[in-house]
């Protein structure tokens, strides 16, 4: 198992969360990242120690849409190697409902909702065009992903 | 955002995965913790680097209860602060099979097969006993935990 330098701790990937938020109407909010790499993605980022999973999801969506969301439940857990640029990354994507309208913030260059038929599958960073699909897939069909994802 | 030393990889909580492993006839193996926190657990461990969680369960189940476990599906995540006493650690758990009895090695002391009236929940390490309630509640109900565990 890897440890840190002090080996005191192991080497894991690190922990994100992405929400999936439902606006009225059926839209759902992404997000213009600003930084690498770039293109829509759904609202989320790295999850700071000491705060649990539900509250990571509150605190990025507010920051990157400027909406106050409600968790509704855990959708699926993505954990392919390499599924981020960046590195190792495990995140765990929330179903979230929220009233109004994003505004983008912090980490994103603009906030947008969009109507099932309107995302913009082509530029969406990391794997985020699949998880999308896969959570319309769950919706229509009840039918959740593999555990391989 | 807090960084590593280097200030290249944000900190997060660590990731580990636990197996609810169903036998047949309903029975569910737990094991005997060699290191602290000591009493019977879920089999699971730390995630390595490059690894998929699913792969995590399936070697960590297999190293602990010599057991080749067929990953079912994810029954929920948990991400309480401080429910790990060696620090922030959000666990996957996952549900799965398998076929043959359990014997332990590895981190754990021992193996064993218990059924769903004989689990030691006094005696069990971490939140291991409330998810398993949980996991039984779920197989009685189709209720998931909440957001919030």
């Amino acid at each position: 198992m890897p440890k840190d330098r002090w080996g005191m701790r192991p080497v894991t990937p690190e922990v994100t969360v992405d929400a999936i938020i439902e606006l009225p109407g059926g839209r759902v909010v992404l997000v213009e990242r600003r930084f690498f790499p770039e293109g829509w993605a759904l609202p989320g980022g790295f999850v700071d120690p000491g705060e649990s999973l539900a509250r990571a999801v509150r605190r990025e969506a507010l920051e990157e849409t400027s909406l106050d969301v409600e968790v509704l439940s855990l959708f699926h857990v993505y954990s392919r190697p390499w599924r981020d640029p960046r590195g190792d990354t495990v995140t765990a994507v929330y179903h979230c409902r929220a009233a109004g309208e994003p505004l983008g913030a912090d980490d994103a260059k603009q906030a947008r909702a969009f109507g099932p038929g309107e995302i913009p599958y082509g530029s969406m960073a990391f794997d985020h065009a699949g998880i999308l699909r896969q959570f319309f897939e769950w919706r229509a069909t009840g039918a959740k992903p593999s555990v391989e994802e």
